[in-house]
């Protein structure tokens, strides 16, 4: 196999050389035709019949259900992990524990009082503060957009109930969370120093339904946390139409979730074995826990599913030069803290590619890199292998998932392969994900995809060096 | 404008002779080439563009919110709708009040308890019986279909939880909730005749998602209710998945509804004074009381606002022959009192012909009529000014709604607009019921159907006689 791969890997230089350039055209971000090695094609192909990865988001969300970061349900999430993973055939099953601090919901309600009294469906925010149990009454101050929030003067929401309703639209490459999730990520803190007494937040998601989306909050040392809840996308929308009638709307808040101090969490970690020590380690995985509200199948057992599957496919052929780690993490969604122990744990081997699948279970439709320029052609036969699976190759660069963040921030190369985000943030964080939400047969494209990067890079003769951050 | 509609009549009229049905491309249930009288065009051309029906819906679902039969909210809009109406221009808006039942939702939660720990969402269903405060724990017994569950033999569910998880699809005419309803209509009965101590069934719902389906069941006399609730049909899909694993699986449920006894609900009555006095009523109309877990969009604010949207484009033009008598019925959705107390109060006045709009807000599909023979020509005249709307016309016969089911009881002729049933059932009675989910445009179409039903309707010069039932 590795000779057919060396060859596919010299005919991809050429095609990139000064030659090549000059042909009038060709595109330089579009994959040049090359052949892919045989063994590559055959495991791909195979993949797109994949049921392994279907079986365990399945499992896991049946078996174990919801998988809250630091609690009991996420330990049986391990111990169930470990389970399927053995019964696999992976080598050196096992997990890593850690500590971690863990918040956890309460009761949540909210009406409005006045002027037109009715239920409205929210969900607290991780590290949100409570009210009393017997709830918190107060007048709202609306904010249509996070900024109009950030421009509020100190001090002018005093006892008041902060409402932004800033809308999230989908995007193809997901890239409107970070512009839209603001007002979850730090619109409290801003909130809380601005004297809020609360502040409820239309759910950073794309759906019109009433499910919140839950998703974590910081508060800046020295703010003490509020009490602060996403609104249903249709009851955040409904109290916008009733802040427009002109009316002071007051609601009354229940919320009462607690921190419980330091919990264990912990990786759950798994190997195909690779027949070249000095070659490094390939890093793939997902994260294991998941918000509270759904089962966790496109966040994320959609991805340790198809990271695992993608490997099982390499266990069960010759063993690859490098070594495939597959990590399960913990504790993703409430900080990272998984990614963190995993690295501080790992940082003495040789990481040389790691790769997160952490958006869902729909397509994957691009390939992003960053690789060292030695290893440049390792990029060009993965471009050329995924291109029938309807991938194609991006004109930027990897940046991987949160959970290996600490890994690719020592310089390690990385390989994004990009999922739709057209229906992720409709489910996201979301009572709505749940298994129902998985297509089987996108699920199975991304498992086909995983396969080839796998089969690609694990096998791949060059050196795959470290690079400098971009 | 009534010459050019006895043009229109006698064209219609001679389409269907002996003459026009031996032209062999004839098809009788195709409506044949005929004009349509102008002013009756101009009339539901213009009410592609209608505002007023989605003001109404906003308004119901933005001031009032859900609006359960027999209580407050229910009180609060029927204050709104006699502002709203009267501001429309109606005549004689006034209330009818009757007293009913009224049953209320308390605490409602379920868990797995084994073999997988995991909450469920459901809701109970009205005229539910309660658990213990505490809650009730117990193991389940499975039936896949309603049948399983009616086979069962007696005394074999002695304190134990029925479960049933049919599974219902959509249809184009919403037949197919009679079909699978039966689980919700009947089982709780034939569960509790049957020694279960509790029931959860499969909401009667054709989404994928984690909103329970709420809906009204039945105990016989004699028979003690007991506790009864809709899974979301996602949990109600990983309850019998669960189930297929093979081990007894024990539920935890939670479920403290309660009948408050009887109290005042009511009809919500406006109308269109007609020039004939002896011509007769026709009575048009939806439901005002919703389902309280959604704001009752589609069910039915949806069905009272085309209705008085399109009367009110009568109002604003020539006074027609018959009076139109819009009326807003209360408490439908929990055993039709509001429809009942209706005929009571009016039976002995002349009702022509009635028609209920209560199946969301989707396109109308489907014109059925029951006319008698004299007045068939009116449906020949329907068949025509319809079908610019995209309406086809039916094989069968006109049904009515339940709300005016005991009107049609005694003779009078009906007319059906049916609407496409393919998204209903997605969000019927559940928390998706809200403002969202109606498409303006499609609720436009059916005030054009409305009010060409109506201009037609009010203005035949046809006496419009009794029908026999079919």
């Amino acid at each position: 196999m590795n000779r057919t791969i060396l060859f596919t890997a010299l005919a991809a230089t050429a095609l990139s050389s000064p030659l090549a350039a000059q042909r009038p055209q060709q595109r330089t971000d579009v994959p040049a035709p090359a052949t892919v090695d045989a063994s590559v094609a055959r495991l791909r192909d195979a993949a797109l019949r994949d049921e392994v990865a279907y079986d365990i988001v399945e499992g896991l969300t049946t078996e174990v259900g919801p998988r809250l970061a630091g609690t009991e349900a996420e330990a049986r999430a391990r111990a169930w992990s470990v389970t399927k993973l053995k019964a696999l055939g992976f080598k050196n099953v096992h997990i890593e524990t850690y500590d971690m601090p863990v918040w956890v919901r309460g009761a949540e309600t909210a009406e409005v009082i006045s002027p037109f009294p009715q239920q409205l469906h929210l969900t607290a925010l991780g590290n949100s503060g409570a009210t009393p149990a017997g709830g918190l009454t107060a007048e709202i101050v609306y904010f249509p957009s996070f900024a109009d929030l950030q421009a509020a003067p100190a001090g002018s929401l005093t006892g008041k109930i902060a409402f932004v309703s800033n809308a999230m639209v989908a995007t193809q490459d997901g890239s409107s969370y970070g512009q839209f999730g603001t007002a979850r990520f730090t619109g409290p803190n801003i909130a809380a120093q601005k004297g809020a007494a609360a502040i409820v937040i239309r759910s950073i998601g794309s759906d019109h339904g009433r499910g919140p989306h839950a998703g974590n909050t910081n508060f800046a040392p020295g703010v003490t946390p509020i009490p602060a809840a996403a609104l249903s996308t249709a009851d955040a929308d409904n109290l916008a139409r009733i802040v427009a009638r002109g009316k002071p709307v007051t609601l009354r808040l229940v919320l009462t979730p607690r921190q419980t101090g330091v919990q264990q969490s912990g990786n759950v970690v798994a190997e195909v074995p690779g027949s070249d020590p000095k070659a490094g380690i390939v890093l793939v995985g997902g994260h294991l826990d998941s918000w509270d509200l759904g089962t966790g199948a496109i966040d994320d057992a959609s991805g340790v599913a198809i990271t695992a599957a993608a490997a099982k496919r390499l266990l069960d052929g010759p063993r690859p030069r490098r070594t495939i780690r597959v990590v399960w993490f913990g504790s993703e969604e409430v900080g990272g803290f998984g990614g963190r122990a995993y690295l501080a744990a790992h940082a003495n081997e040789r990481h040389v590619l790691a790769a997160e699948s952490d958006f869902g279970a729909d397509r994957v439709w691009r390939l992003e890199t960053n690789l060292p320029d030695a290893a440049r052609p390792i990029g060009d036969r993965l471009a050329v292998a995924l291109a029938p699976l309807g991938i194609v190759r991006g004109t930027g660069v990897a940046h991987g998932g949160s959970d290996i963040e600490p890994v690719l921030g020592t310089g390690v190369a990385g390989v994004d392969l990009d999922q739709s985000g057209q229906r992720y943030f409709d489910y996201h964080h979301t009572p709505e994900d749940t298994l129902d939400r998985v297509d089987p047969a996108q699920l199975a494209q991304n498992v086909a995809a995983w396969t080839t990067m796998l089969a690609i890079v694990a096998n791949a003769p060059e050196d795959i060096g470290p690079v400098s951050s971009k």
